[in-house]
């Protein structure tokens, strides 16, 4: 069996693994304090372009978003997400479990839009009795979104710019930013990331690292206190070094390094299974540029597919059709996708 | 210079790397339940004797120990500590960041004795405001001490009957756990500890890992429940795999495991420390006899210390002299205690 | 100006403030351990025709709301609301703030159907990566709901019984319970409540006291447990006499209690004032029997009635109509109410 | 049976009731937004001099603590306290609760000095892991404190200049507030407090209201937020009235005072019992100017005191002797003082 459910499903990029071995018994000072840590730090500063900015390592996307929403808001506010965000539905409730209520918002797309954020902010302040519900202190979101669509830089621009003018803090979870960057169309780069965001980061674990996610903040204070929350979250990884030295083997290099070769890679590949699936009639969801790809497919068509592959079952669409996820990766080969691709213009 | 202040400055044991590697593009389900992981498990129940324990694995100790103590309390109940535990001093208040007061007991020697917890017990009760506060849920012990002490058998069992006799859970901290259990003197087991607690936790960052503790539980029940507070906690790692194969590697092969030559090894280089101490007449601060030494130093024999090794300092003792800590781990080498010990009997 | 914007805008009934000054300079015990408390337990276990109950005074709804969800769940746990529950929308995010995510499911008319809260909970379950998402814990049902509409005995047993099959705690939130228990058509007691209900709580704030919720519990476990939640809440009120001696005077003399007399008095109130609106041909925006009725109003017939009264705006409900809010209480004079009503029916 | 245990055994002053029953039926819009909440805001400005105070009420002490500590700090911030102050030993882990640790200081009188809060403060600073615990954020002094001591206004001052010199917030706890401000050799007013505190409170539930704190703001912006802290701790009382009501009565009429005058009586009452012991050679654990005096007494005395009186129980002394708390308050009659002090006088 080929599994297509996920991205992080295999282990990590051999260059990574490579550079854990060379550099096994070199003796480092733990928390993310170390030499590697400091350099993937000045490699991301200049991917954006500031050099003022701070950058923290943590292990994973749940633990990054729940400590950044914490660490930022006061315990009255809560953090706008369309409602299909991750962490409104897929973290078991990890935000309110510090405090903060997930002030989710209906989509029609999985994008949130700067008028539902607007409506939002001022349905809230415009309220009497405001004190009554929860204060919106900060905007989450997902770049690309959970079903793999990106946003613009026009539509970022605003958010931004609405977000600064009303005191409300801009977060982008980017546990897949690489494939979003990388997508055909997207016109959206890491130095823009890094001017219109509060904070957002760069997923590692689903784009080539055995795990990591490198957190970046604007703000200087925010960073200095942002150590005392990761610690307060159980997050600060013990051998901090492992999380820098895998940064550094992603992201040096400029605009040719690993991380942005990884993503090109995973997006063809989500490309191809695309096309052999429209050859076929078979229609997509949705419009996706990045390396998830959502065929509607019959309960029969997914039988056949079952007998050799494994994809994720996302939702019922209609009466005899349900959304499928298939999920390519750096570490998805040529050669399967290629069988696949096969596969569906025989078999289906 | 070479570095004695941790036993987590080096990577991890090149049979765990090499592991890592020949599997690397495997294909595996996330979050703890691929085959390694349950391989890792069925080892761990092995060597516990008990094949009915539940086994989740967790990237770091600040997160084992949060996690467990936020998913087993309720809200009003605090869990008595000593207060030189590692929850109670140097985890940020992770705790408390919970809901859960840390329940502090000072000691004399960093261990908590049977008459110290069931004081606090009884004192709680026989306070008719008890309500006022914080009801004691769970008593928290290292195995080993921060200060590198151990429990006996006789001691967790009257301990542990103690909590059970009055509905206490008996959690203890195993970050350093190996190195406690192979120390010289030690009577207890893992079996013991997992017949004794209702849940401990096998340290593997400290003891040959690159990440990674194994959380044992009792009560199938508790165990069930604990994955929802993984999640919650940021602490479910995508590519759970990492940790199953790793702890696979540590702990396969009964008694004569990696993870117990590791230990032995380990501490076996931290006597020769102690000794080399003692022969020039520097006394220790406490008899520890795992894998942490902590001569009394004065600045002068810190300084000379310090031209060529870095050790931790640890705090003030007397006016003349503080209390320095010298920590091996199963990465030290036998040239490096060597040159270590030739210093201090010539330098010193 | 008269309002008829909330049930909370008067004092107490003159019966309570005569006991206060009757009573002013007995000395007693804090905290709700003084014999006024006793008496109005006794007399609430009474009504219930259950001796066992545990029975606990708070000061108001929010309180009584936080501090049951947080005291009752594990962290990990969530509670299932109709999405205009008071919980999930005019709270500040409180049930987060103590860690636990609302659940807030759609509903049509303000009240949760058994099949709704079946299709959550197995929803749950059968999704194998339910780990990732909160787990149910609780249903939370208004009676009233917050517009005014009560639930049968039929549709309450059944709901009960599907949450004690599925160990999911029933709690009812009874802030304006008098109110309901008195609706034309209702055929649940209070006995019946404490039957079906884990925990549910007789309002005094709204039906005629100063403040002061009753909160009852069928679990003496529970319970005891109840008072350190209580007091870490902030909630323990010192001079606690305060609230048992209310709601003694409330609810003494069994049926033809005052708490009754009252509810039946706000209840009639509310009835002519939606006959006078309905004899216009001004429709309700929806069938309440109790206290409170929402007629749908052009903007000029609010501005007409707002020329003498204040009622409260409820919401958009078309282009040309709002839904506004009369409510009635205890202190509602048959004065003012007949005047509203000719006013009604002369002006609009 | 005569009680002395505490000062919140009686309801309140004859002239709050009064003013209550004359009020009943008048309307006001809830939640504190009335015209008494506004004046008594008023005149507790004026009482401080300082017209741009913020003034919020709460119904009771621990709401008030939990809900300032919870307002104004961020997540990873603790509150420093002296070990047996309210927060960290009498209110179930409240703050905790809230996520914030208690950094608990042992203290010789129960009171902070400014050396101890300077040293906790440098030693967090100054070690180099500091990240890896609470960040002190806030310094909380009880004023008077747990046992009946006062600050002077040059300590407060010292304390006051040193917080704002750190970025820490200073919060003085009033519980008791009237009976330290109005003890002999107190040399701190109102208005200094406004001047030196960045929150402090007016506690009447111990000082002659049936409950109510008033909480006192420099900062306008914290003042705004807090509104929400109070709706989402479950503190905003829906029948707000009742606490200005209350208030207004307490504090107008400037340095003459009801709020005063029953503080002044209670200090002298206290001071006659005090003598009473002192003529039979019986000493004070500790010289309290206030309302709360603490003799040393054999098993023997208070088991005859304990025929007629009841008094507080605070803890053991020696072998021989407890420490007995006597507590005034302003219900205290003459009479039974002076009942009292004939008693010891005869029977001691």
């Amino acid at each position: 069996m080929i599994r297509f459910d996920s991205d992080y499903i295999e282990g990590a990029h051999p260059e990574i693994l490579k550079a854990l071995a060379d550099t096994n018994f070199e003796q480092h000072v733990g928390y993310g304090c170390d030499d590697y840590c400091e350099r993937a730090r000045d490699i991301i500063r200049e991917h954006c372009g500031d050099s003022t900015l701070g950058v923290q390592f943590l292990v994973g996307g749940t633990q990054a978003n729940v400590t950044v929403i914490d660490a930022l808001l006061y315990s009255y506010q809560g953090v706008i997400s369309a409602d299909s965000g991750h962490i409104n539905v897929h973290e078991t409730g990890a935000p309110e479990a510090t405090g903060h209520k997930v002030i989710a918002l209906p989509t029609t797309d999985g994008r949130l839009s700067l008028e539902q954020i607007a409506e939002c902010y001022h349905n809230h302040w415009n309220d009497h009795s405001h004190e009554h519900t929860v204060q919106p202190g900060m905007v989450y979101l997902s770049c690309p979104a959970e079903n793999g669509l990106i946003y613009t830089k026009a539509e970022l621009t605003a958010i931004s710019e609405f977000c600064h003018k009303h005191g409300l803090y801009l977060f982008v979870d980017g546990a897949r930013l690489g494939y979003g960057l990388c997508a055909e169309g997207c016109d959206v780069t890491l130095s823009d990331l890094a001017r219109l965001c509060d904070v957002f980061y760069i997923g590692g674990t689903k784009v080539g690292a055995l795990f990591g996610e490198a957190v970046v903040f604007k703000s200087a204070e925010m960073h200095r206190s942002f150590r005392y929350a990761i610690k307060q979250h159980g997050g600060m990884l013990a051998k901090g070094r492992l999380l820098g030295l895998q940064f550094e083997q992603l992201l040096k290099g400029g605009d040719e390094c690993l991380y942005f070769k990884l993503a090109r890679h995973a997006n063809a590949m989500a490309a191809k299974i695309r096309k052999a699936f429209e050859s076929k009639g078979i229609p997509m969801w949705i419009d996706s540029p990045t390396n998830m790809q959502f065929p509607l497919l019959t309960k029969e068509q997914q039988e056949i597919l079952g007998k050799k592959y494994i994809p994720e079952f996302w939702g019922k669409y209609d009466n005899e059709r349900d959304v499928v996820r298939f999920c390519t990766s750096w570490a998805t080969t040529p050669e399967n996708v290629d069988g696949l691709c096969e596969y569906i213009s025989i078999m289906l």
